[in-house]
């Protein structure tokens, strides 16, 4: 963190950061990124072919969404470890999108996408080139968390019924698919229920237990962990054997991922005829604002931990070249995902050489094992997605927000059961419109003090916290907000109500916790001096900012009150207003 | 203002506040509030006739507006010299509402006016007993200036066209209506702008010329500024006989007021069965905000220059009664009037039992006079308009707040605009937006100040606008705002920023103007305390309010800082962090 900053950069090295990065490794650098890249690629294969099922897509167009796009942002983004692809709530945001779009019509379905991505590229690239960044500040980590715990728990639910082999229709909120699910679950396959079940189960093993087992049989635990993180795809091929050996397609009635293209498309412009731009805009700006919020603190993570720099306006550009890239690739929109981006991170890559290989292992598969997949039981993806948005699920954080901060908690648990009640994009919006309100109710119920001078001190702190001393004619308070429009009214009421002591012959407010007074707050103030004037008391100010200052020279105010009557410190004031036998 | 509040008042007295008025007047008292009364009655009437016009409505819905409405608030308001009555604003959002609720139904549009008059009652008495009133905070007064202006532009438009006796659509847009304006500019009836351009120039005179004329001639001014007042009527009474004596109306075809019947309506419920309650809902939410809005602001106003009191919930309570009350005897939304209750302060009313004398003086012309207003000419009640709104418009008002401070003043021009551009309701929800947008916008960017201390002082300040005092191992930065979700990020990198220099052993953050920290801060700072200590630099907080303390208690934060690493001072933290000798 403490390296410095190299501010003059040449500019392709800011626009095309992986440049430099090259030019700065070792040799041994790049044969971890080799490792690491392979690693990464065994993790995101089977989880490409599962997103693309849960965004309503056919299998192939999660391992598109796998190529090009991390290549753009491998030459373009900050973070050295980003894995950037398809990722599970983007991938269910575009189904909710685009069931109501397409109405059935898998080509308008599949051309909905390509436009999706192309509206969420260009938003980004849009936010990046406009400095907007800080448009997506406005979602609060509460908000995000509750958002993904909500989406998360919709995933699982979609997938618990793909999982027994219960069809449920797409593009319903959560309640329906409940419902839907417990009125067919007599319609459930047994032979999908096993293999989605042992795959389950079999991949949760992968995780911990498997880690610590061969951590105990001496193996190095961050090898452990890594070789946990490949089960996935040993999972898929274990299932593809079965059910080709079991000839399950056909004898038991399973739905299985069924003949896939070979190779890749040549990236192709054909999507910018297709219509229904407009329809999706929405949904594209909310699918860019996750997607990039989601990317970039995975990206600040793992930068902090190598005490590299993340470029928030950068990222936006790069994400938005990738979505952009996506959907010249025709493939739908993505993001940098959390575990692949972590498993990534752990198996040592240092640049983004690491994802160029993981790309062209992705497409090399894509050229050579796509027949394999025929065979492959859909169930056994859907256990791969309910493996993987699991963690996701964060109760514990929810609990930790709700002691916190019960306004977070309960924004937090509104976003969560917004989502699931309303969907996705609601829930979201219903999440970042309550944590907005909560902060305005805040700040227009300021916390107003009376202080006095803790004796022997400089020091001025709340009468009823500390033993301080007071003085019957002089009034001290302490205003801890910016006075603007939402509170005036309330902090005019109770500056009404101290002042009501006949004694008070002066009132100081203590501006150190103000950095700002709107015009409605400067009326008030003037009405304030105003009425207490009239009533032969005298108004003064201490500890007012500069940039406070400097707005209200020249105000009616400051020409009322004089230079003499605001202090630079409350003690300053104290000296001159009490006299000198009574301090 | 220093009277001492009777807090345990009997509660007969909290909801009837004339009752206690009275058992204090003195008969001297008495004899003012009949000539007040007097004074404001002959100002309301041919106002309560000009504004149910404008409102789409029949001359004598006006006249309604003006008896029960009052007598109501005058038991349960408050304020002892609000005049509530029929209002330009309200009337023109009454017409906005109604004329697409109506389509062009007499009937109807009567019926929902009721209705509007209901539910803005009962909304009002709602927010009341809800004690809702914060709510309305949310109108910064650049915004509520911004609006009125707009409004009153909108009317004085609107007013111009019937003046010339051009026929303009009702419930159009400003643009629009200057369209039909220009369009129609030839088919204006030279009488009919006769008698209002002659009507307009004398209301003018009757105010600043004629007083100052009477002063001159030795009339007291207060009496002269009152006399001026009660022009309107004296220019009623001129108008309709001129035009009955030339028969204005059928030989020069100007619009006149025609037949209105006699009397007052017994009150009624018929109201209750009339459809359209859901679609009015959203109209009569915003007629009951800025009806509340403009009736409390004159009352406080008022209230202030003689040391009374307003109660802004029991406000809330009296005028929704008033409303409920107009809509059982037949009319409109009512509100507190600006100019009105100006008028009836300065004749000298001090109770409501001047607003009673005023409610029996219009219900006595209802019962004798209505006769007399068949020939009075449209033209001269639109003069009446425009003079009475004229005074709304505050262009002054629109650069004061645009020099002190230009988000402000964005935000009002924007209102004014918006109300004209979009009509009424959409540019009040457009300024009201704007406005806490910009708020937010601006804590989203946190003033962030490193500081020093002034020599000799106790007394830490921005080191580029003081000399001050710095060590090189100690960096001091005050954050001047609250740490929120919206500004975190921005706080972070500033900090990351400051904190690259190498010779920093020590990092004390000044909590002085931080009066909340929410669970994004939290984590924030967690985060930045992580990497500080991994750098071998200490966080220090200093000056942390009691408030926020108490919160950071028992968090991970508090447990890494331990109690001794937060102090009270910023000077106290200085003392411990650099060797003495330095100091």
């Amino acid at each position: 963190m403490k390296q410095k900053l190299a501010a003059n950069k040449p500019a392709y090295l800011r626009f095309f950061p992986l440049l430099g990065d090259i030019k700065q490794a070792e040799r041994a650098g790049l044969s971890q990124d080799l490792l690491a890249g392979m690693i990464t690629a065994i993790l995101l294969i089977p989880q490409a072919l599962a997103y693309s099922l849960l965004a309503g897509l056919p299998p192939e167009v999660g391992l598109y969404a796998s190529v090009l796009p991390p290549i753009i942002y491998a030459f373009t983004g900050t973070s050295r470890t980003l894995a950037v692809g398809p990722v599970a709530v983007a991938a269910v945001m575009v189904a909710a999108a685009l069931v109501p779009y397409a109405a059935g019509d898998p080509d308008k379905y599949l051309s909905g996408a390509l436009i999706l991505s192309a509206l969420t590229g260009l938003i980004m690239l849009a936010m990046g080139f406009l400095r907007l960044g800080w448009l997506t500040h406005f979602i609060s980590h509460p908000v995000l968390t509750g958002f993904t715990t909500g989406a998360a728990i919709f995933i699982v639910g979609t997938q618990l019924a793909a999982l027994m082999g219960i069809s449920v229709p797409k593009g319903v909120s959560f309640a329906v698919l409940l419902q839907v699910l417990v009125d067919n679950i007599h319609t459930y396959n047994l032979a999908a229920a096993i293999f989605g079940g042992v795959a389950v189960v079999l991949l949760i093993l992968a995780r911990q237990p498997l880690a610590i087992g061969l951590t105990k049989m001496g193996m190095a635990q961050q090898s452990a962990m890594i070789l946990g993180r490949t089960a996935p795809l040993f999972v898929v091929v274990a299932a593809i054997l079965l059910a080709w050996w079991l000839d399950a397609a056909s004898r038991f009635g399973i739905a299985v991922v069924g003949l896939v293209p070979q190779g890749l498309p040549l990236p192709s412009f054909d999507f910018m005829k297709a219509e229904g731009w407009a329809e999706l805009l929405p949904a594209a700006t909310m699918i860019a604002v996750i997607a990039y919020v989601e990317s970039i603190s995975v990206a600040k993570i793992l930068a902090f931990r190598r005490r590299q720099r993340i470029d928030p306006d950068q990222e936006f550009r790069a994400l938005g070249l990738a979505n952009v890239a996506a959907a010249c690739a025709g493939t739908m929109p993505v993001a940098g995902g959390f575990s692949r981006s972590m498993v990534n991170f752990d198996a040592g890559a240092r640049t983004q050489l690491a994802a160029i290989v993981t790309a062209s292992l992705v497409a090399l598969a894509a050229f050579l094992f796509t027949g394999l997949l025929e065979n492959l039981p859909k169930a056994v993806l859907s256990a791969i997605i309910v493996v993987a948005v699991w963690q996701l699920i964060d109760i514990k954080g929810l609990k930790h927000t709700w002691c916190y901060d019960k306004g977070d908690g309960f924004a937090q648990g509104a976003t969560l059961l917004g989502v699931l009640a309303f969907g996705i994009e609601h829930g979201l919006m219903l999440g970042v419109g309550l944590a907005l309100i909560l902060f305005l109710y805040r700040t227009s119920r300021p916390h107003i003090a009376v202080v006095g001078r803790i004796a022997g001190t400089e020091h001025y702190r709340n009468i009823h916290r500390h033993r301080v001393q007071t003085w019957p004619q002089l009034l001290l308070v302490r205003i801890d907000e910016n006075i603007y429009f939402a509170n005036t009214p309330r902090v005019e009421t109770e500056l009404h109500n101290l002042v009501l002591d006949d004694a008070i012959t002066d009132v100081v407010l203590i501006f150190s916790g103000v950095a700002y007074v709107d015009s409605s707050g400067l009326e008030m103030l003037e009405s304030i001096e105003e009425e207490l004037s009239s009533s032969k008391v005298r108004l003064h100010l201490a500890e007012v900012k500069g940039p406070v200052l400097d707005r209200l020279c020249g105000t009616k105010l400051y020409e009322s009150l004089g230079g003499e009557r605001i202090y630079l410190s409350t003690e300053k004031a104290v000296e001159q207003l009490v006299p000198a036998t009574t301090i």
